[in-house]
Protein backbone atom coordinates (compact mmCIF):
# COMPACT_ATOMS: atom_id res chain seq x y z
CA UNK A 1 0.00 0.00 0.00
CA UNK A 2 3.01 2.26 0.44
CA UNK A 3 3.82 2.08 -3.26
CA UNK A 4 -0.16 4.06 -3.84
CA UNK A 5 1.68 6.90 -1.83
CA UNK A 6 4.71 6.48 -3.75
CA UNK A 7 3.37 6.80 -6.68
CA UNK A 8 0.74 10.13 -5.71
CA UNK A 9 3.26 11.49 -4.64
CA UNK A 10 6.02 11.17 -7.90
CA UNK A 11 2.93 12.15 -9.91
CA UNK A 12 2.07 14.86 -8.00
CA UNK A 13 5.72 16.34 -7.54
CA UNK A 14 5.75 18.57 -10.31
CA UNK A 15 2.68 20.74 -8.44
CA UNK A 16 4.45 23.38 -6.67
CA UNK A 17 4.45 22.96 -2.74
CA UNK A 18 3.83 19.41 -2.77
CA UNK A 19 6.17 17.90 -0.34
CA UNK A 20 3.70 15.32 1.62
CA UNK A 21 1.07 12.70 0.24
CA UNK A 22 -1.59 14.37 2.48
CA UNK A 23 -5.08 15.91 0.62
CA UNK A 24 -6.09 18.31 -0.64
CA UNK A 25 -2.32 18.23 -1.79
CA UNK A 26 -1.93 22.05 -1.68
CA UNK A 27 -2.23 22.28 1.88
CA UNK A 28 0.36 23.48 3.76
CA UNK A 29 2.03 20.79 6.31
CA UNK A 30 5.33 23.03 7.81
CA UNK A 31 8.07 20.90 9.29
CA UNK A 32 6.29 17.27 7.67
CA UNK A 33 8.51 14.02 7.79
CA UNK A 34 7.89 10.65 6.44
CA UNK A 35 7.26 8.18 8.63
CA UNK A 36 10.21 5.79 9.65
CA UNK A 37 7.95 2.60 10.48
CA UNK A 38 5.66 1.03 7.11
CA UNK A 39 2.25 0.67 7.63
CA UNK A 40 2.35 -3.15 8.10
CA UNK A 41 4.28 -2.44 11.36
CA UNK A 42 2.45 0.65 13.19
CA UNK A 43 -0.94 -1.27 12.17
CA UNK A 44 0.31 -4.51 13.72
CA UNK A 45 1.17 -2.98 16.64
CA UNK A 46 -1.67 -0.74 16.90
CA UNK A 47 -3.85 -3.84 16.52
CA UNK A 48 -1.33 -5.57 18.99
CA UNK A 49 -1.90 -3.26 21.96
CA UNK A 50 -5.62 -2.77 21.34
CA UNK A 51 -5.72 -6.89 21.23
CA UNK A 52 -3.66 -6.89 24.60
CA UNK A 53 -5.95 -4.26 26.54
CA UNK A 54 -9.53 -6.33 25.65
CA UNK A 55 -7.81 -9.79 26.86
CA UNK A 56 -6.20 -7.86 29.78
CA UNK A 57 -9.50 -6.66 30.32
CA UNK A 58 -11.41 -9.98 29.59
CA UNK A 59 -9.01 -11.74 31.61
CA UNK A 60 -10.06 -9.48 34.76
CA UNK A 61 -13.33 -9.40 34.09
CA UNK A 62 -13.86 -13.48 34.14
CA UNK A 63 -11.94 -13.69 36.96
CA UNK A 64 -12.94 -10.93 39.36
CA UNK A 65 -17.28 -10.24 38.02
CA UNK A 66 -17.45 -14.02 36.58
CA UNK A 67 -20.94 -13.96 37.38
CA UNK A 68 -21.96 -10.84 34.99
CA UNK A 69 -23.79 -11.58 32.33
CA UNK A 70 -22.31 -11.88 28.99
CA UNK A 71 -23.42 -8.30 27.17
CA UNK A 72 -22.25 -6.69 30.66
CA UNK A 73 -19.13 -7.98 30.22
CA UNK A 74 -18.67 -7.05 26.31
CA UNK A 75 -19.77 -3.92 27.77
CA UNK A 76 -16.68 -3.63 30.01
CA UNK A 77 -14.41 -4.21 27.06
CA UNK A 78 -16.15 -1.84 25.27
CA UNK A 79 -15.54 1.18 28.26
CA UNK A 80 -12.15 0.41 28.53
CA UNK A 81 -10.44 0.06 25.14
CA UNK A 82 -12.72 2.96 23.98
CA UNK A 83 -11.58 5.26 26.94
CA UNK A 84 -8.10 3.85 26.54
CA UNK A 85 -8.14 5.04 22.37
CA UNK A 86 -9.73 8.29 23.68
CA UNK A 87 -7.47 9.40 26.54
CA UNK A 88 -4.03 7.99 25.32
CA UNK A 89 -4.40 8.33 21.68
CA UNK A 90 -6.52 11.76 21.14
CA UNK A 91 -5.06 12.84 23.84
CA UNK A 92 -1.99 12.57 22.48
CA UNK A 93 -3.47 14.57 19.56
CA UNK A 94 -4.87 17.31 21.56
CA UNK A 95 -1.86 17.47 23.33
CA UNK A 96 0.75 17.66 20.31
CA UNK A 97 -1.50 19.02 17.75
CA UNK A 98 0.93 21.57 16.60
CA UNK A 99 3.74 19.12 16.67
CA UNK A 100 2.05 16.29 14.53
CA UNK A 101 4.03 16.33 10.85
CA UNK A 102 7.32 15.80 12.20
CA UNK A 103 6.67 13.06 14.92
CA UNK A 104 8.46 10.00 15.00
CA UNK A 105 7.52 8.42 18.27
CA UNK A 106 4.80 5.63 18.16
CA UNK A 107 1.81 7.74 18.58
CA UNK A 108 3.20 10.50 15.89
CA UNK A 109 3.58 8.09 13.35
CA UNK A 110 0.05 6.35 14.13
CA UNK A 111 -1.53 9.65 13.54
CA UNK A 112 0.32 10.76 10.15
CA UNK A 113 -0.60 6.92 8.78
CA UNK A 114 -4.50 7.72 10.05
CA UNK A 115 -3.70 11.49 8.33
CA UNK A 116 -3.91 10.21 5.33
CA UNK A 117 -7.82 9.69 5.53
CA UNK A 118 -7.89 13.17 7.20
CA UNK A 119 -5.31 16.05 6.83
CA UNK A 120 -6.85 17.68 9.55
CA UNK A 121 -4.93 16.08 11.94
CA UNK A 122 -2.23 17.71 10.63
CA UNK A 123 -3.24 21.10 10.41
CA UNK A 124 -4.53 21.60 13.69
CA UNK A 125 -8.23 22.16 12.14
CA UNK A 126 -10.27 24.04 15.14
CA UNK A 127 -12.71 21.70 15.26
CA UNK A 128 -11.67 18.27 14.54
CA UNK A 129 -9.25 19.86 17.87
CA UNK A 130 -12.06 21.10 19.89
CA UNK A 131 -13.53 17.72 19.67
CA UNK A 132 -10.75 15.77 20.26
CA UNK A 133 -10.27 17.46 23.22
CA UNK A 134 -13.30 16.83 24.66
CA UNK A 135 -13.50 13.17 23.91
CA UNK A 136 -9.97 12.50 25.22
CA UNK A 137 -10.53 14.40 28.46
CA UNK A 138 -14.56 13.64 28.96
CA UNK A 139 -15.92 11.23 27.36
CA UNK A 140 -12.50 9.28 27.57
CA UNK A 141 -12.10 9.03 31.67
CA UNK A 142 -16.05 8.73 31.86
CA UNK A 143 -15.79 5.55 30.08
CA UNK A 144 -13.08 4.12 33.12
CA UNK A 145 -16.17 4.96 35.38
CA UNK A 146 -18.64 3.20 33.56
CA UNK A 147 -16.64 0.35 33.11
CA UNK A 148 -16.19 0.96 36.91
CA UNK A 149 -19.94 1.20 37.70
CA UNK A 150 -21.19 -1.81 35.58
CA UNK A 151 -19.62 -3.82 37.84
CA UNK A 152 -20.97 -2.24 40.88
CA UNK A 153 -24.48 -1.90 39.73
CA UNK A 154 -24.18 1.57 39.85
CA UNK A 155 -27.54 3.47 39.58
CA UNK A 156 -25.38 6.05 37.54
CA UNK A 157 -24.26 3.64 35.37
CA UNK A 158 -26.99 4.20 32.64
CA UNK A 159 -27.40 8.19 32.77
CA UNK A 160 -23.73 8.08 32.39
CA UNK A 161 -23.62 5.70 29.24
CA UNK A 162 -26.47 7.93 27.82
CA UNK A 163 -24.35 11.20 27.63
CA UNK A 164 -21.23 9.35 26.80
CA UNK A 165 -22.60 7.48 23.94
CA UNK A 166 -24.68 10.58 22.55
CA UNK A 167 -21.00 12.51 23.15
CA UNK A 168 -18.91 10.14 20.86
CA UNK A 169 -22.28 9.74 18.60
CA UNK A 170 -22.67 13.65 17.91
CA UNK A 171 -19.05 14.23 18.22
CA UNK A 172 -18.75 11.75 15.22
CA UNK A 173 -21.56 13.02 13.12
CA UNK A 174 -19.76 16.18 13.50
CA UNK A 175 -16.55 14.79 12.26
CA UNK A 176 -18.35 13.53 9.34
CA UNK A 177 -20.48 16.10 8.09
CA UNK A 178 -17.46 19.32 8.44
CA UNK A 179 -15.35 16.89 6.49
CA UNK A 180 -18.13 16.08 3.46
CA UNK A 181 -19.39 19.77 3.32
CA UNK A 182 -15.62 20.77 2.61
CA UNK A 183 -15.61 18.17 0.23
CA UNK A 184 -18.64 18.48 -1.83
CA UNK A 185 -19.31 22.26 -1.13
CA UNK A 186 -15.62 23.92 -1.10
CA UNK A 187 -14.56 21.52 -3.02
CA UNK A 188 -11.89 20.43 -0.32
CA UNK A 189 -11.09 16.92 0.34
CA UNK A 190 -9.16 15.93 3.50
CA UNK A 191 -9.05 12.20 2.42
CA UNK A 192 -6.81 10.74 0.07
CA UNK A 193 -9.19 9.11 -2.47
CA UNK A 194 -7.74 5.42 -2.46
CA UNK A 195 -10.40 2.96 -0.78
CA UNK A 196 -7.97 2.35 2.18
CA UNK A 197 -8.02 5.71 3.25
CA UNK A 198 -11.23 7.00 2.83
CA UNK A 199 -13.77 4.08 3.07
CA UNK A 200 -11.64 1.78 5.62
CA UNK A 201 -9.82 4.25 7.89
CA UNK A 202 -12.23 7.99 7.47
CA UNK A 203 -15.43 5.80 7.14
CA UNK A 204 -15.71 2.25 8.69
CA UNK A 205 -13.01 2.62 11.54
CA UNK A 206 -14.97 5.56 12.92
CA UNK A 207 -17.69 4.21 12.13
CA UNK A 208 -17.59 1.55 15.35
CA UNK A 209 -18.08 4.29 17.36
CA UNK A 210 -21.81 4.99 16.32
CA UNK A 211 -22.74 0.98 15.91
CA UNK A 212 -21.24 0.39 19.57
CA UNK A 213 -22.49 3.69 20.93
CA UNK A 214 -25.51 3.65 19.38
CA UNK A 215 -26.56 -0.09 20.76
CA UNK A 216 -25.10 1.04 24.24
CA UNK A 217 -27.68 3.86 23.78
CA UNK A 218 -30.83 2.15 22.80
CA UNK A 219 -30.14 -0.22 25.52
CA UNK A 220 -29.68 2.22 28.18
CA UNK A 221 -32.98 4.59 26.94
CA UNK A 222 -34.82 0.98 27.04
CA UNK A 223 -33.03 -0.10 30.56
CA UNK A 224 -34.80 3.11 32.52
CA UNK A 225 -38.05 3.43 30.50
CA UNK A 226 -38.22 -0.25 31.63
CA UNK A 227 -37.71 0.20 35.49
CA UNK A 228 -39.33 3.47 35.47
CA UNK A 229 -42.45 1.51 33.94
CA UNK A 230 -42.17 -1.32 36.35
CA UNK A 231 -41.48 1.32 39.71
CA UNK A 232 -44.62 2.99 38.57
CA UNK A 233 -46.69 -0.11 38.49
CA UNK A 234 -45.13 -1.16 42.17
CA UNK A 235 -45.94 2.16 43.46
CA UNK A 236 -49.20 1.74 42.30
CA UNK A 237 -49.56 -2.11 43.22
CA UNK A 238 -47.92 -0.94 47.03
CA UNK A 239 -50.84 1.69 46.98
CA UNK A 240 -53.45 -0.34 46.56
CA UNK A 241 -52.60 -2.91 48.72
CA UNK A 242 -52.31 -0.49 51.64
CA UNK A 243 -55.29 1.36 50.75
CA UNK A 244 -57.18 -2.31 50.48
CA UNK A 245 -55.52 -3.00 53.88
CA UNK A 246 -56.91 0.38 55.29
CA UNK A 247 -60.61 -0.27 53.74
CA UNK A 248 -60.48 -3.95 54.89
CA UNK A 249 -59.30 -2.63 58.50
CA UNK A 250 -62.28 0.22 58.31
CA UNK A 251 -64.72 -2.72 57.30
CA UNK A 252 -63.70 -4.86 60.20
CA UNK A 253 -64.21 -2.04 62.81
CA UNK B 1 -25.88 50.72 19.71
CA UNK B 2 -26.28 51.23 15.79
CA UNK B 3 -23.73 54.14 15.22
CA UNK B 4 -20.88 52.20 16.99
CA UNK B 5 -21.26 50.02 13.58
CA UNK B 6 -21.15 53.46 11.41
CA UNK B 7 -18.34 54.58 13.38
CA UNK B 8 -16.54 51.16 13.23
CA UNK B 9 -17.46 50.76 8.95
CA UNK B 10 -16.64 54.51 8.77
CA UNK B 11 -13.20 53.99 10.02
CA UNK B 12 -12.21 50.50 8.22
CA UNK B 13 -13.55 51.99 4.98
CA UNK B 14 -9.95 52.90 4.06
CA UNK B 15 -9.02 49.40 4.31
CA UNK B 16 -9.19 47.22 0.88
CA UNK B 17 -12.70 44.95 0.51
CA UNK B 18 -14.32 46.10 3.95
CA UNK B 19 -17.83 46.78 3.14
CA UNK B 20 -19.61 45.32 6.33
CA UNK B 21 -19.15 45.75 10.03
CA UNK B 22 -18.10 41.69 10.73
CA UNK B 23 -15.29 40.57 11.91
CA UNK B 24 -12.48 39.58 11.04
CA UNK B 25 -13.00 43.13 8.53
CA UNK B 26 -11.12 41.27 5.80
CA UNK B 27 -13.66 38.25 5.12
CA UNK B 28 -15.48 38.36 1.95
CA UNK B 29 -18.98 37.82 2.52
CA UNK B 30 -20.81 38.42 -1.10
CA UNK B 31 -23.72 39.98 -2.06
CA UNK B 32 -24.10 42.05 1.63
CA UNK B 33 -26.84 44.08 2.27
CA UNK B 34 -27.31 46.18 5.46
CA UNK B 35 -30.32 45.46 7.27
CA UNK B 36 -33.26 47.63 6.59
CA UNK B 37 -34.80 47.42 10.32
CA UNK B 38 -32.95 48.87 13.26
CA UNK B 39 -31.46 46.51 15.74
CA UNK B 40 -33.65 48.24 18.61
CA UNK B 41 -37.07 47.50 16.20
CA UNK B 42 -35.43 43.69 15.42
CA UNK B 43 -34.78 42.60 19.00
CA UNK B 44 -38.23 44.08 19.97
CA UNK B 45 -39.85 41.55 17.67
CA UNK B 46 -37.91 38.72 18.52
CA UNK B 47 -38.21 39.17 22.17
CA UNK B 48 -42.24 39.84 21.50
CA UNK B 49 -42.46 36.22 19.82
CA UNK B 50 -40.58 34.32 22.67
CA UNK B 51 -42.52 35.76 24.87
CA UNK B 52 -45.24 35.03 22.71
CA UNK B 53 -45.02 31.19 22.88
CA UNK B 54 -43.91 31.20 26.70
CA UNK B 55 -47.11 32.70 27.85
CA UNK B 56 -49.05 30.97 25.23
CA UNK B 57 -47.03 27.27 26.50
CA UNK B 58 -47.75 28.79 30.10
CA UNK B 59 -51.66 29.26 29.36
CA UNK B 60 -52.00 25.94 28.04
CA UNK B 61 -50.10 24.09 30.69
CA UNK B 62 -51.89 26.19 33.25
CA UNK B 63 -55.71 25.16 31.86
CA UNK B 64 -54.51 21.50 30.69
CA UNK B 65 -52.26 20.78 33.52
CA UNK B 66 -52.96 22.63 36.39
CA UNK B 67 -51.64 19.81 38.52
CA UNK B 68 -48.25 19.48 37.49
CA UNK B 69 -45.41 21.20 40.09
CA UNK B 70 -44.19 24.44 39.07
CA UNK B 71 -40.46 22.97 38.28
CA UNK B 72 -42.19 20.24 35.04
CA UNK B 73 -44.38 23.42 34.44
CA UNK B 74 -40.88 25.32 33.68
CA UNK B 75 -39.08 22.59 31.86
CA UNK B 76 -42.07 22.95 29.53
CA UNK B 77 -41.71 25.97 28.94
CA UNK B 78 -38.19 25.50 28.24
CA UNK B 79 -38.37 22.74 26.17
CA UNK B 80 -41.13 24.56 23.95
CA UNK B 81 -39.36 27.64 22.96
CA UNK B 82 -36.26 25.49 23.02
CA UNK B 83 -37.33 23.92 20.59
CA UNK B 84 -39.14 26.27 18.46
CA UNK B 85 -36.02 28.68 18.47
CA UNK B 86 -34.03 25.46 16.81
CA UNK B 87 -36.57 24.41 14.80
CA UNK B 88 -37.36 27.64 13.47
CA UNK B 89 -34.44 29.50 13.48
CA UNK B 90 -31.47 27.76 13.74
CA UNK B 91 -33.29 26.02 10.45
CA UNK B 92 -33.64 28.64 8.89
CA UNK B 93 -30.09 29.36 8.88
CA UNK B 94 -29.77 25.67 8.48
CA UNK B 95 -31.58 25.55 5.37
CA UNK B 96 -30.65 29.72 4.04
CA UNK B 97 -26.78 29.47 4.80
CA UNK B 98 -26.01 30.72 1.17
CA UNK B 99 -28.49 33.05 0.88
CA UNK B 100 -27.89 34.73 4.61
CA UNK B 101 -26.14 38.11 3.58
CA UNK B 102 -28.40 39.80 1.43
CA UNK B 103 -31.51 38.81 3.11
CA UNK B 104 -34.17 41.36 4.22
CA UNK B 105 -36.97 38.55 5.62
CA UNK B 106 -37.52 39.31 9.35
CA UNK B 107 -34.98 35.97 10.46
CA UNK B 108 -32.58 37.10 7.47
CA UNK B 109 -31.98 40.60 9.32
CA UNK B 110 -32.47 38.91 13.04
CA UNK B 111 -29.31 36.87 12.03
CA UNK B 112 -27.38 39.30 10.22
CA UNK B 113 -27.79 41.24 13.65
CA UNK B 114 -26.63 38.26 15.69
CA UNK B 115 -23.65 37.61 13.15
CA UNK B 116 -21.87 40.62 14.25
CA UNK B 117 -21.15 38.92 17.28
CA UNK B 118 -20.07 35.56 14.96
CA UNK B 119 -19.69 36.13 11.36
CA UNK B 120 -19.38 32.47 11.09
CA UNK B 121 -23.16 33.14 10.11
CA UNK B 122 -22.68 34.63 7.35
CA UNK B 123 -19.42 32.36 5.32
CA UNK B 124 -21.62 28.83 5.82
CA UNK B 125 -18.65 27.90 8.23
CA UNK B 126 -18.72 24.25 8.16
CA UNK B 127 -18.59 23.42 11.73
CA UNK B 128 -21.48 26.22 12.87
CA UNK B 129 -23.76 24.94 9.36
CA UNK B 130 -23.29 21.41 10.39
CA UNK B 131 -24.29 21.37 13.95
CA UNK B 132 -27.00 24.23 13.55
CA UNK B 133 -28.32 21.79 11.55
CA UNK B 134 -28.53 18.84 14.18
CA UNK B 135 -29.60 20.92 16.30
CA UNK B 136 -32.62 22.26 14.32
CA UNK B 137 -33.50 19.02 13.05
CA UNK B 138 -32.86 16.15 15.83
CA UNK B 139 -32.62 18.56 19.31
CA UNK B 140 -35.36 20.88 18.13
CA UNK B 141 -38.36 18.18 17.56
CA UNK B 142 -36.84 15.98 20.18
CA UNK B 143 -37.82 19.29 22.95
CA UNK B 144 -41.42 19.11 21.51
CA UNK B 145 -41.82 14.94 22.37
CA UNK B 146 -39.77 16.23 26.07
CA UNK B 147 -42.33 18.42 26.56
CA UNK B 148 -45.44 16.57 25.60
CA UNK B 149 -43.66 13.57 27.91
CA UNK B 150 -43.26 15.62 30.81
CA UNK B 151 -47.17 15.90 30.48
CA UNK B 152 -48.30 12.18 30.40
CA UNK B 153 -45.29 11.37 32.60
CA UNK B 154 -43.64 9.25 29.89
CA UNK B 155 -40.97 6.77 30.94
CA UNK B 156 -38.98 8.01 28.01
CA UNK B 157 -38.70 11.80 29.36
CA UNK B 158 -35.78 11.06 31.26
CA UNK B 159 -33.66 9.33 28.91
CA UNK B 160 -34.64 11.66 26.12
CA UNK B 161 -34.15 14.46 28.52
CA UNK B 162 -30.75 13.78 28.95
CA UNK B 163 -29.32 13.03 25.13
CA UNK B 164 -30.96 16.70 24.18
CA UNK B 165 -29.42 18.16 27.03
CA UNK B 166 -26.02 16.87 26.53
CA UNK B 167 -26.54 17.57 22.44
CA UNK B 168 -27.23 21.55 23.23
CA UNK B 169 -24.57 21.67 25.74
CA UNK B 170 -21.65 19.98 23.76
CA UNK B 171 -22.95 21.79 20.31
CA UNK B 172 -22.32 24.88 22.68
CA UNK B 173 -18.73 24.02 23.93
CA UNK B 174 -17.54 23.46 20.40
CA UNK B 175 -19.28 26.46 19.11
CA UNK B 176 -17.20 28.45 21.99
CA UNK B 177 -13.93 26.50 21.69
CA UNK B 178 -13.56 26.81 18.08
CA UNK B 179 -14.54 30.42 18.34
CA UNK B 180 -12.19 30.78 20.71
CA UNK B 181 -9.36 28.18 19.04
CA UNK B 182 -9.18 30.96 15.82
CA UNK B 183 -9.30 34.24 18.12
CA UNK B 184 -6.06 32.91 19.94
CA UNK B 185 -4.37 30.70 17.42
CA UNK B 186 -4.88 31.82 13.97
CA UNK B 187 -6.06 35.56 15.20
CA UNK B 188 -9.35 35.24 13.76
CA UNK B 189 -11.92 36.77 15.84
CA UNK B 190 -15.56 36.43 14.41
CA UNK B 191 -17.18 38.64 16.82
CA UNK B 192 -16.79 42.48 16.50
CA UNK B 193 -15.25 43.30 19.86
CA UNK B 194 -17.78 45.77 21.44
CA UNK B 195 -19.02 44.85 25.05
CA UNK B 196 -22.84 44.16 23.28
CA UNK B 197 -22.09 42.02 20.59
CA UNK B 198 -18.90 39.55 22.31
CA UNK B 199 -20.50 39.41 25.53
CA UNK B 200 -24.22 39.39 25.17
CA UNK B 201 -24.66 38.60 22.22
CA UNK B 202 -22.03 35.52 21.44
CA UNK B 203 -21.57 34.44 25.56
CA UNK B 204 -24.06 35.48 27.37
CA UNK B 205 -27.17 34.96 25.20
CA UNK B 206 -25.39 31.22 24.47
CA UNK B 207 -24.59 30.44 28.03
CA UNK B 208 -28.42 30.38 28.15
CA UNK B 209 -28.22 26.80 27.01
CA UNK B 210 -25.41 25.90 29.20
CA UNK B 211 -27.25 26.69 32.45
CA UNK B 212 -30.61 25.49 31.68
CA UNK B 213 -29.64 22.10 30.02
CA UNK B 214 -27.37 21.42 32.90
CA UNK B 215 -29.89 22.00 35.78
CA UNK B 216 -32.53 20.02 33.75
CA UNK B 217 -29.18 16.85 33.15
CA UNK B 218 -28.75 17.23 36.33
CA UNK B 219 -31.90 16.29 37.39
CA UNK B 220 -32.47 13.85 35.14
CA UNK B 221 -29.40 12.26 36.04
CA UNK B 222 -30.67 11.98 39.78
CA UNK B 223 -34.07 11.55 39.39
CA UNK B 224 -33.17 8.33 37.24
CA UNK B 225 -30.13 7.14 39.84
CA UNK B 226 -32.73 7.38 42.93
CA UNK B 227 -35.36 5.67 41.01
CA UNK B 228 -33.22 2.89 40.09
CA UNK B 229 -32.11 2.90 43.86
CA UNK B 230 -35.84 3.02 45.25
CA UNK B 231 -36.23 0.17 42.41
CA UNK B 232 -33.75 -2.45 43.83
CA UNK B 233 -34.51 -1.74 47.66
CA UNK B 234 -38.20 -2.12 46.57
CA UNK B 235 -37.19 -5.72 44.66
CA UNK B 236 -35.26 -6.56 47.36
CA UNK B 237 -37.82 -5.88 50.02
CA UNK B 238 -40.42 -7.98 48.23
CA UNK B 239 -38.09 -10.62 47.71
CA UNK B 240 -37.29 -10.84 51.06
CA UNK B 241 -40.64 -10.64 51.54
CA UNK B 242 -41.87 -13.41 49.71
CA UNK B 243 -39.10 -15.37 51.26
CA UNK B 244 -40.25 -14.50 54.63
CA UNK B 245 -43.94 -15.97 53.77
CA UNK B 246 -42.42 -18.60 52.36
CA UNK B 247 -40.51 -19.71 55.29
CA UNK B 248 -43.59 -18.77 57.71
CA UNK B 249 -45.68 -21.32 55.76
CA UNK B 250 -42.80 -24.10 56.26
CA UNK B 251 -42.73 -23.20 59.88
CA UNK B 252 -46.53 -23.02 59.99
CA UNK B 253 -46.91 -26.70 58.26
Amino acid sequence: MDSIIDTAMNASSPLMGTSHPFYPLEVEIAAYLANEMTMQVLLTIFVAMILTIVGGTKLWVDKVHPNLPGKEKAAIWWFVISGAIHLCFEGYFSVNHTRMAPAQDLFGQLWKEYALSDSRYLTSDPFVLCMETVTAFTWGPMCFFIAYFITTSNPLRHPLQIIVCVGQMYGLVLYYATAMFDHYYNSAAYSRPEFLYFWVYFFAVNFIWMVIPGLLLVSSVRTIARTFAAFDKMTLALQKGTNGKAKGSKKDI
